[in-house]
Formats: structure tokens, C-alpha cells, sequence
């Protein structure tokens, strides 16, 4: 790890947060399932198959445009199942409360966290409320747990991933990340961002409902954004991946604070927009049904897996030249989730 | 809830917890499983039986006599599963990261968690990391959630006791509140206190391997001890308990401890103790089988379950008097566990 404390950068979904997960976590928490380092694991209890997976929810400010820590903590979780193919059944909630938070606020976000979970389907099981003292934590802390059941024929992973396929993304990028740096920093534009906080579930069973086995893997491109995820399936699946530079949906307003701040939306936090890596002869059908999703007006197939550069990202630009895209090194936005 | 701000003692485990989660939360995420307010949640999945449960640890020091925060999170959570009646499988840890932290520090916790979950025969199988700037959080939170299996006849929940019950605890209570308490003021004694910290699913195994449907309810005494965890299920069952003081085992330096700083034991956090309400025609069996437990030693018959007072705890004092048993009110030590 070459440092003798953990900085920011270990959390930022970046080149150092990997290297801490596999070169501490996972050795000492040695199991296979683990090390497939997927958005949730996928298990077998007695020939069921199900999915669980968590995220710890840490965002500053807890209200943004768009949403609340309530909505990003069960649409994030939710999404994470779905990357594994399942359909989310049941969550969990554990809440750490700085003493002090306003209780209207604690509602609010209560009552978001209800609402989201409903318009999954979700129910929210089982939980644990903690109050620490005044500046022991920062306002509130949400992790969510869950559990889905993955249908029969379904079997994706981030080590599934062949020569050929096809890259599907389902919308602009960029806006969470960008919402979340200007709200904080009480930044203002003619027009103001909003977080693109959206449950994925439903997305993913129109995509199954044309056709299980023509989908190898499946990412939401959170923390470390776009480029990041990229990178990690690059890794995992031990091949090339090849984008177009013209073909990622940007908002021109996401783009303008970008360029001022010199961020590259590759790198900027999504949380309802998904990576699909699937046969190029059913890339186009999916194309479609993604569309026809409330969250997937703008996908777009953005590039393909090659084989060449195994384990690397590589960018047709707009100008037409050719560029690698690393993980994200360094931390461009602590607790952006 | 009669505040407009969250509380330290919205957090106890007691009185104002209850309330908390009564009135605020269970109205919002209403579902009839999280109404139970069990240790964890039973799920039915295609017929078959799952336990679902989280718990996130905020305790503070994060290393203290007889374990450390890694330890106390995983035995925590399997507890909370054998509590449901079920053999736990697999865990999920999410970790929030306080800048700044030392990474031996990490490592040891994290070694801890590995050869506690190890130890249980359980699976670490996804995680989540967060790191939050210099005091935005207090060093390091885990929150650990699980999925078991209920074995098949097994049938407990805090909705389940009835009249004529009794009451075994598994072992003497308060230990590790002390230890915490020492520990963080400083406190030294003759004799140093350390926390019961134990894994107890392999003593629910036994107690199933005689019966499995004469045991009614199950819980672990944690936040709030002993007297809240009666309390709860004198509510939830409706139902009068009457326990004696002179058979509730307590070590007599964590009794002195407690009469020095004007401690009540019986509301002391427990980290490796249960409580089982179990037919009284069944109860010497499950007593002999607990105590040959590495956990259970201790383990006593400590009351029985009533028709008078539905709802109410009493107990018969060790100079024969008797006197109401009532949950927790107020926080005796925040970030106990």
C-alpha cells in the first residue's frame, strides 16, 4: 500500500481503492466469490441462486439536486443487484446518526428511502439505528444491504466478457458526480444539475426479457465513473475494450462545468446509468428496449470488446486519434455517494 | 418523538430507541416482517427459509480488552442470524474509513474479521469501502449484514412465547459494557474485564440438535442488556415475565465495577450472551446441552413466563422483594458497540 495511514484516495473507487481491496482485503478475507470483485456476489444456498450485495452511503450534503442520501442509498443498492442479474427482493438499513440531526431531515430522508423502495418493489426488512456524539460523524450514514434472486439462464459477470461483444451505455454521464461538487461548493449555472439517482431493476428485465444468455456483464458506473468500471472489466475479464469518443452521451451544461473545472466526466460518478456488455448480434435489439426505459431515452452503444491491449481501455477521441484510459488515479471528489 | 433533534439516546437500545423506531420508522418502511422487530428478518424465497440481518458498529474504543471493533461486528451479526434460528452462511462488510487511520490498525481489524468469520464457518462474500475526510467520521464503522438458513420445524420470533416458559441465560452478564467503560475512561480495577465478545451459533446447533420446536424465542442481550431484551419480548408477546435476581449470574468484580459508578447490570450490553424462552418440559435438556458450550458455561434458568402483568418484567429481588423490570431510559454509554 506504501502508506502507513489511509488517505482519502483508498476510497475513491480509483487505482488506490483497488490496489487496497486486492492487496489487503482479499487476501485476508480469501474466498472466491469475493474475488470476483463484482458489484454483488452471486450465490447458490441449497440450488437457489441469489444475489447480495451492500454499499455504505457517506454523500456531503445529504440533500441534493435531484434526490437525497435516502433515495441514493436504496437505488444504489438495488442497481448493484441488478448488476448481478437478480431481481432485488429485500434490503436492509443501517443508520448512523451524528446527534443533532434535525428530525424533519431524518424523516425526509426516511420517507425518500420509502418511496424509492417502493417504486422497486423492494421491502425493507430488517434494520439498526446508531447515534454517535456531536462530530463523531457527519450528520447521517445510510448502509444498505440486499438480496435478489437471479432467474434461471442468467449468468453474468465481470469475468464473462468475450472478443467482440458490444458496450452499451444507458445515458449521459457525468451528472451525479457534477451535481453533488456543485451543490457543495454552492457553484452556480444558468441551469442547475441534477443527480441522476434511478433504480436500474426494471431496465435490466426488459433487456432479459428478449434474451437471457446474450448479456455477459453488467456495470453501473459509480464512484471512478465510466472510465473506472471500464477498466475493471478490462482487468477481470482479461481483455481489450475499445470507445468512442463521439458516441458517449454527455449534456452539453454536465460538459461546460467540466471543462471549467478541468474534470473529465469519464471519471465523474454516475448513479442510474448502467454498462452492458452483450453479443453484437443482439446489441442493437437491447439498443432499443433500453430506449423504451423512463431511464434509458439517451443509451447509446459506445464501443467493443477487442482483443487487442488485453487488460487496458483505449478511446477513439473526437479528433480521431487514439488514447489509453487509465483508472482514475488520485481522488477528484471525496464522498461523492 | 417530542424532540426536534436526534438524541445520543435515540440510540441506547432503550426506551427512546423503541419509540423511535416505532413511531418514525416502522410507519414509513411499513411491512409486516421489519414489524416483527426481531434480531433479524425470516424471508421466504421460493419456499425456501432465509435469515436476513444487519447491524452496523460504531463502538468506541475501537480496540479493547478481550477483542476490537472487527471481532465484535462479526460475531455481532452471526449472532443476530442464530438468534432467528438460522446456521449463518454468508456475510457483507461495509466499512467507513476516518481518514488519517493507521493501516496496521486496518490490517489487525480486518485479520480479526477474518479469523472470526472463520472461526463461525461463514463467508465474507462482498464489501463496500468508504473513506471520509479527518473527522467526518470517528476512525473506522463496519457495518456487517447476513444471510442464513432456518433449518426446517425451526420456528422462533419474540411473537412466539407463551405462558409457562422458561427463561435460560446462556452465561453472566454486563461484560462488556464494563470492559468498554473501563476502557475508555481509563478505569483501572485489580482485575482487568474484557468483553464477552463470542460467536454463538454453534450453541443454537445444539440446542436444536435436542429440539427444534420447544424452543419459542431466542436473543442476545446486546445494546440495552438483559432487562430491555425482556422487555421487548414481554411487549411482542403480550406476555409477563418474572425473573429471579439471586439466580442471574454476574461476576462479582463486574458487579463491584457496577456498584461503584451506580451501574444497573441488567442494562449493560452483552456481546456473547443469549437469552432462550423454551417449554419448561424441555428446559434442564437445553440447559445441560448449553453448558457444554465453550460459551455456556454459566448458563442458568433465570425465570419464567406468566399471565400476569402482559407486557411487564418483574423481578424477585435476592432480599425477597419483588419489583418492575422496565426498559432503558435514558443512554447509560453511547457507542457501546
Amino acid at each position: 500500500m506504501l502508506t502507513n495511514h489511509i488517505l482519502l484516495d483508498h476510497g475513491s473507487g480509483g487505482k488506490r481503492s483497488y490496489s487496497l481491496i486486492r492487496e489487503t482485503v482479499l487476501p485476508i478475507f480469501n474466498n472466491p466469490v469475493l474475488s470476483k470483485l463484482d458489484d454483488g456476489a452471486t450465490l447458490d444456498i441449497d440450488g437457489k441462486r441469489l444475489a447480495f450485495s451492500t454499499d455504505t452511503y457517506v454523500v456531503d450534503p445529504i440533500f441534493f439536486p435531484g434526490g437525497n442520501i435516502g433515495d441514493l442509498a436504496i437505488n444504489g443498492t438495488v442497481n448493484d443487484l441488478a448488476m448481478c442479474g437478480a431481481i432485488p427482493l429485500y434490503l436492509s438499513v443501517g443508520l448512523i446518526i451524528e446527534e443533532g440531526l434535525p428530525v424533519r431531515d431524518f424523516e425526509l430522508i426516511l420517507e425518500t428511502m420509502g418511496a424509492a423502495a417502493k417504486k422497486v418493489g423492494v421491502d425493507i426488512v430488517t434494520g439498526d439505528t446508531k447515534v454517535v456524539p456531536k462530530t463523531a460523524a457527519d450528520k447521517i450514514f445510510i448502509n444498505t444491504s440486499g438480496i435478489g434472486k437471479i432467474p434461471e439462464n442468467v449468468n453474468i459477470g465481470s469475468d464473462k466478457v468475450r472478443t467482440g461483444d458490444h458496450i452499451i451505455l444507458s445515458g449521459a454521464i457525468a451528472e451525479h458526480g457534477i451535481a453533488i461538487l456543485t451543490s457543495r461548493e454552492g457553484l452556480t449555472f444558468e441551469t442547475t444539475i441534477s443527480s441522476d439517482t434511478a433504480p436500474l431493476p426494471k431496465m435490466v428485465q426488459r433487456m432479459f426479457s428478449i434474451n437471457n444468455s446474450a448479456i455477459h456483464a453488467l456495470r453501473d458506473p459509480t464512484r471512478g465513473g465510466v472510465g473506472t468500471a471500464l477498466n475493471e472489466i478490462a482487468i477481470q475479464s482479461e481483455i481489450g475494450i475499445k470507445i468512442f469518443e463521439n458516441n458517449i452521451p454527455v449534456r452539453e451544461d454536465v460538459m461546460s462545468v467540466c471543462d471549467l473545472l478541468g474534470l473529465d466526466p469519464l471519471y465523474i460518478a454516475n448513479e442510474g446509468k448502467l454498462l452492458a456488455f452483450v453479443s453484437p448480434d443482439h446489441s442493437d435489439r437491447y439498443l432499443e428496449e433500453i430506449r423504451k426505459d423512463e431511464y434509458g431515452k439517451n443509451a447509446a452503444i459506445i464501443g467493443e470488446v477487442v482483443s487487442e491491449f488485453p487488460g487496458k481501455v483505449f478511446m477513439e477521441t473526437a479528433i480521431g486519434g487514439s488514447r489509453i484510459v487509465d483508472m482514475l488515479a488520485g481522488e477528484q471528489l471525496p464522498r461523492i455517494c
